[in-house]
């Protein structure tokens, strides 16, 4: 391996060391401050051996399916010799995955409890700091763990002939616990938020984070698994396949239009390994650019949260951007590539910042003034903020693969697209510190309110809480962005590799004629699975949230006293409950995902393939916008009426109950359904690049 | 012309001239019928009044749209001399949808009075012939204008080298005045519908029909400007643009591969002209089954009015099919073309009693039960259920175009398709009728209801009432089937179009090869379309319903004795808000779905204009299925529930209040937005078909 590009591999293991590094000094950072009363620690002991119960028994499942694929792996790479090796790489994707969420939320769950000490010391910038400093352990291992497998893969493979294989088996295994973690998580929190939130506020007219409220406990523990492990999981995914898609399409362009790339390219280099190098160097430097916010945002921290926060996530784009600018040409790389970057560091902020004005703004009242005719009005309304923010992301996810590809010199457009995914991504460390901090906030509140801590302390966890919630926004707008860009990336990646393949063979090159009836029918199955993952999940938290409630009735009714407030709820019997009904119901939709492009790319062939992630890629996206912000309109609407925003319509008021209503039926939508849809397509995509050569000379 | 071709285009004109004198039997046998009493001939005269006076207003404005449109065409193709021509085509498309909606609807505002009155003098049958034979007016003049349309053209244009404009720009024609019709009627119907219920049932305590609401007169015009103008506008375009496809496809595909679709051409037939006469011959075929069916459907009507409707709607597919298998090989062609129909055929008929499974039996059950916990999880568990069936339908269509590219000779797949789609849709006349069917006896329960009749004459339209719901459900299935599977043919007919054009012009073929950055960005772009339409009918919808409520409540406040019933309510007033409402709403929605593919067909060329029609068809037919049985399924859990359905959950209930919050919200979820975006992607597609030539050399 030449020097430079030996030096440019370390950049990134560097960056994942530090970040590594940085991620274990918060989390002791965190660990040593105070907890505050015993009644609050036991609270916060519940949340964590609630979360962590979660964790270990999915990590059980996971198991189970992770030995499985291995096995399918082996079998399948086998005659390649590679079996082994991918089943191996394979673990290590799932491995690192598993581990980061593992950490990051152990650190949520001390976090959450000091957060509301320090609240409870009557310190706001305190309290920011811890929640954000938990949210940092999250953020920093997810980013750091991804450039860690990624970076020694490629250090130790990157002259092998297996080197795609190796890459590609490594973002499934971190795709498919993504998966998993991402509805199973996203349905145990739902199924506790709508079962405790029901059972609480209209059968006992209880507030859900009440102390007699026997949801209370596994409300705040799905808090931290669906938000906290399954939202790293998922990033995490998302930063490794953007790059891996990156790598994948150049090393399968034609190595004529990599060279375009560079306008001086240092002696002795392979401007293809340059250019395969060039997306894990990016996610080194994004890497750094993050760690250096994380610091500075700490010192603002006496400023408005919301302030802090927001440019925390849109700064480091054009930070990102402006070292590109510095550095490409010290790679001899030409600007065009730094163009690419911009277009979707810039353009994920874009999104974030468009995400949350549907969200939070002016569309927010249109929905909340909606509620005053009832709870039908108020989800059409939110139904219509949620499709027409979707084509505005979209629009703008399209205009930044449209600058990409217009960048790039001729033949590399794809490979521009896919470094915009990276350059969307690049940020990922502190944006999922944002990420975090909003469920260790909202916890803070949980805990805050059922150790029955005065309103000033209240006071200052809803603040932090609050800006959690448009935080939010921010970050599913820039995950669902990126996904939707990386997907595409993925699916160039896998046209080039099933040509690769079949040129190697002797074979023509496949044509993906879109106007082959093929392809047409892959399109249509493609559209049906988002469809399939929306449905079973949405009635997965519908069947869940109804058994928490029967089980929140039963002990309102048969322990004496609770209702009064003598005696204790059974909280650990809901959080058994959700734990079960999440485990058992991911892995249907889980299984789906995985099965339908290996089963239609081996029986109908790499165009129908092809045709299916088309359809699926086009569908999935749009869906999964339009769930997550119709959800986080009825949300947010409900907010702004409970803050009196609508004069005459206070909280407890009918607007206020309908508003309610939107509010349940956007939880799943936004933080089931719309994620796991999203993730769908990018481990179709994966999975599809991966068994790309098994199937490139079928049909 | 040939001997053989011009006969066989003659089969179509004397279906639709024997069909055209069907409908005018049954148009005068129904106004020949009695009408009542004075109380109930004064309210059909409003509502006739107010279906007529929104139908002249919205000519008025589509008046407008033809001469632009006109205009552009003629400026458009003039350089090819065929300007003239082509807005002329395109005039007699829309004037054709106009004639049969106007027809069609007058019709069915005399025969819902007449039903009321046959079941005032206690006949269940006679009301059922009477609805049916309204519903066969507009039925038959939508399949015979179609025919009378298409064939005449053929006939006159068969050796001419414009063919493919005639019937391009004719096309045009009938889409986008489906379009505007469809949208516009939607709207009016749904905001009446939403305003009415909401403002009597929630702000009054008053019945939708009862006397004294204000919005019972705009709530039955409604269901005649939507569900019988509307609905009857969009299957003519239907009719017309399955046909047309196939014709193209005909046209375009290489000659040889044509030939191998027939074991033994007559002499001196060029193979060509039979494929493409052999649509039109069909949906000929189809018209001839129709009526013969709908005669043997009247003197069934002593049976259960349920099982004669169903019948109606499935057992025309499968006579098709037969009648297919006996005159295919008389034509010289192989049993092929048969087994495409025949797919069509059936797979439109599982669609819909798939779609009737989802909307009417089990799946409403389960949607029923969530409303015991409230309306959030009832309307979680209603969007699972329409998802869920999403999934199957589509995976039904995809069914059909396999099987239907399966049983085809090399090269002509996509003519299978396209035959498929023309077999769907060939029993457009009976279905259509069925369909209207539906709104008349809805219409003349609300006349009853209006006129204070009896309890037993209610109870003989709400039966007919409920039936037309299952049914309408089924002929949505059949609507939206036949929709995806018509614009994947003329999504194909497009590249054709193109490469054919190129050809001529010694350019080499377009190649839309997946992989390639426009083609994703078209993609995307196409995604958000069909958002965008379903946003801004909701939020048309919404905005209609909100004006008409606090016109109600203006009413109740103002009119004395109003709510005592000793006044007279406003009726007209609302019928003029909900007129401009929907008027002024539908021209936005409208002019992006005309104007998206030409701007991005001009601007970024014919493979980005590929790819964003690939995305439209993707996102939209999945996206309309989903809003559309959702809806239904909404619909008919709130119907069970008010049919003591749920033990203890009775009628006013808060069960049923929560189920009402359902049923509001699928009211523009499957009658406005649904079918809007369903027609949307028809639109795009036809209109891409028509200026393929003159895009087809550009980038």
């Amino acid at each position: 391996m030449n020097d430079l590009i030996t030096q440019l591999t370390l950049i990134p293991l560097i960056a994942s060391v530090v970040g590594l590094a940085a991620a274990a000094f918060f989390y002791f950072r965190v660990k040593s401050l105070p907890e505050g009363t015993d009644t609050m620690n036991l609270i916060a002991r519940y949340i964590r051996e609630g979360s962590m119960a979660f964790l270990v028994r999915e990590y059980q499942v996971l198991f189970v399916y992770a030995i499985v694929v291995f096995g399918l792996l082996f079998l399948a790479f086998n005659s390649y010799g590679t079996g082994l090796l991918a089943g191996l790489c394979f673990l290590f994707g799932a491995f690192l995955s598993l581990f980061s969420g593992f950490i990051g939320m152990k650190a949520a769950t001390y976090a959450n409890v000091r957060t509301s000490q320090a609240a409870r010391e009557g310190s706001k910038p305190n309290a920011l700091l811890t929640a954000l400093d938990g949210g940092a352990v999250m953020g920093l291992s997810v980013a750091a763990t991804a450039l860690l497998g990624l970076g020694s893969l490629y250090y130790f493979y990157v002259d092998s002939p297996n080197l795609s294989t190796v890459l590609h088996a490594f973002a499934v295994g971190a795709s498919s616990i993504a998966l998993f973690a991402r509805i199973g998580g996203g349905i145990y929190t739902k199924a506790a938020d709508v079962g405790s939130d029901i059972a609480g506020k209209v059968v006992e007219g209880i507030p859900e984070d009440d102390p007699r409220n026997p949801g209370g406990i596994a409300d705040n523990v799905g808090d931290n698994v669906g938000d906290v492990a399954g939202m790293g999981a998922d990033i995490y995914e998302s930063l490794v396949a953007a790059i891996v898609a990156a790598m994948a399409i150049a090393l399968t362009a034609k190595p004529a239009y990599v060279a375009g790339l560079f306008s001086a390219v240092p002696a002795g280099i392979d401007p293809v390994f340059l250019a395969v190098t060039l997306p894990l160097f990016l996610a080194g430097l994004g890497m750094a650019v993050s760690i250096v916010c994380i610091f500075i945002a700490r010192t603002l921290r006496e400023n408005s949260p919301a302030a802090v926060l927001r440019a925390a996530l849109v700064v480091p784009s054009f930070i990102i951007f402006g070292v590109s600018f510095l550095v490409m040409p010290m790679l001899g790389a030409t600007q065009a590539v730094t163009y690419a970057i911009g277009a979707g560091a810039i353009g994920g902020a874009l999104i974030g910042l468009i995400t949350e004005w549907y969200t939070a703004w002016a569309p927010i009242e249109r929905v909340a003034n909606a509620n005053t005719t009832g709870a039908g009005t108020g989800i059409i309304a939110g139904l219509a903020v949620g499709m027409e923010s979707t084509v505005v992301s979209l629009l703008i996810v399209a205009g930044v693969g449209f600058l990409a590809n217009l960048a790039m010199p001729e033949g590399m457009g794809l490979y521009g697209i896919a470094m915009g995914a990276v350059g969307m991504l690049a940020g990922t460390a502190i944006v999922m510190t944002v990420d975090a901090y909003g469920p260790i906030s909202d916890n803070a509140g949980g805990i805050s309110e059922m150790s029955g801590l005065g309103p000033e302390v209240r006071a200052i966890t809803d603040e932090l809480d609050a800006v959690g919630n448009t935080t939010a926004a921010i970050g599913k707008g820039f995950a669902i962005g990126s996904a939707t860009l990386t997907v595409l990336s993925l699916f160039s990646a896998f046209i080039l590799e099933v040509n690769h393949v079949r040129e190697a063979a002797g074979l023509d090159a496949m044509v993906l004629k879109l106007d082959e009836a093929p392809i047409l029918i892959g399109i249509l199955l493609g559209a049906c699975l988002p469809y399939a993952v929306g449905a079973s999940t949405m009635q997965a938290v519908g069947k869940a949230a109804q058994a928490i409630i029967d089980e929140i009735i039963r002990q309102f009714n048969e322990i004496p006293g609770l209702r009064e407030g003598n005696a204790e709820p059974e909280g650990t019997v809901i959080v058994d409950i959700a734990t079960k009904a999440a485990l058992s119901q991911m892995v249907l939709p889980g299984t789906v995902a995985i099965l339908a492009p290996v089963t239609v790319g081996f029986v109908m062939g790499p165009a129908a393939l092809a045709g299916m992630l088309a359809g699926a890629v086009a569908v999935g996206a749009s869906l999964s916008l339009f769930m997550a912000n119709a959800g986080g309109a009825w949300d947010n609407a409900k907010k702004f009426i409970e803050g009196g925003g609508i004069d005459g319509h206070p909280k407890g008021s009918d607007t206020h109950k309908a508003a309610v209503v939107g509010d349940t039926v956007g939880d799943p939508f936004k933080d089931t359904s719309g994620p796991g849809v999203a993730i769908l397509i990018k481990v179709m995509s994966v999975v599809s690049l991966l068994v790309a050569p098994l199937i490139a000379t079928l049909h």
